[in-house]
């Protein structure tokens, strides 16, 4: 029986990739990466591309949105605004609803291929409080879809990560076989990780408590 | 007392031009143009240029979403599918999720620059069948915007049209002043409307039954 085709959007991070890993065990790829004019763009589609070679996914989508460069509000897509080391509250590198965003092109995606499910690697846990990463907007977003397509269409919002601790992100690739020699997660660098900012630090945190060495270069651990 | 900021989705076709001249008579305006790869992008664009010169909006965005044409599935954005005539159920026109598409970039450009509205011209009456059209998606769109975005972030969707007849929108426009001269709404063709596809005939059926001329050429009425 030939297996359902997922969607996964692939940022090049580590939970998504995970998130792939898991998407892998039952569902045909069909990987989809945003560029949105982030400041490690160019390192994350060189990731996304090692990682297509590495899941050979049977379709691939790169999607530009730089409009969200020009919406700009946020440190990620506006360099004259410094990155977080510490973060408290919703920090300045939550991009607008910049999940909306990305699951509605998934969504349209996913209509016009016959997906039946999106996978996305949003966790509510050690996360950065962005809104557009919780549960409760999750299942508003997957009842717009249901209702904003047509009626044969079938698709399933799927969070494996969204109540896992980033421990147990790690672990569970571990477990997987996930290729996190192949992912970004630095929301600044792109030739050695900086360490330091808020996405560096949660995945240094994890790695240590896990007992596991990360294995990307980083400036600084 | 200054007035608030909409977003109105402005695609420079008569429904979302009575839309904005709605929204012009209790706020302040920051129109939103989005292009998608569609057949008459660049006739869109000149109208939207030329609405933003008579409505002199506060802000204006053009976001390039051309990955609606990599995604394809609708005879909108790819040349290879015959425009249809007649439409039955939902026609070949329909593009994936697009509203979803363009309500998140409205809400992120909403919630970026402090606009409290979105104003889309949506119609649930002589319509086309599009899902992502109808009063059941909107709300459920509005919903996952209010848990998607900043706790303070307060945004409303306002679909002024959504219940009314295609005859009452001319009528409505007619009384609010719209230029529909300078409004665009042919799915096909970009220097005279060709006034068969199934937008022209319900624009052109409008405004027989108001008794207006409609001021735009058409190559056949």
């Amino acid at each position: 029986m030939s297996r359902e085709l997922a969607v996964v959007l692939l940022s090049g991070g580590m939970d998504s990739t995970v998130c792939a890993s898991v998407a892998s065990l039952n569902y045909s790829l069909a990987f989809l990466h945003v560029q949105y004019g982030q400041r490690t763009e160019k390192k994350e589609l060189e990731c996304f591309y090692k990682l297509c070679n590495y899941f050979k996914p049977e379709k691939i989508l790169i999607a530009r949105a730089h409009f969200l460069r020009d919406i700009g509000a946020s440190s990620l897509t506006d360099v004259g605004i410094p990155l977080p080391k510490e973060e408290s509250g919703i920090p300045s590198t939550y991009v607008p609803f910049r999940n909306g965003i990305f699951l509605s092109i998934a969504a349209s995606w996913a209509e016009a291929i016959g997906g039946s499910k999106i996978f996305i690697g949003v966790n509510q846990i050690d996360f950065s409080g962005y809104p557009d990463c919780r549960e409760t907007f999750i299942k508003a977003f997957n009842k717009a879809i249901e209702v904003g397509t047509r009626p044969e269409t079938k698709i399933e919002i799927a969070t494996p990560l969204i109540n896992l601790s980033k421990r147990e992100i790690v672990e569970l690739g571990m477990k997987l076989g996930t290729p996190f020699e192949l992912t970004w997660s630095c929301y600044g660098e792109e030739d050695l990780a900086c360490g330091e900012c808020s996405s560096c630090s949660l995945r240094l945190r994890a790695f240590v408590e896990t007992g596991f060495k990360d294995p990307i270069p980083y400036r600084k651990r």
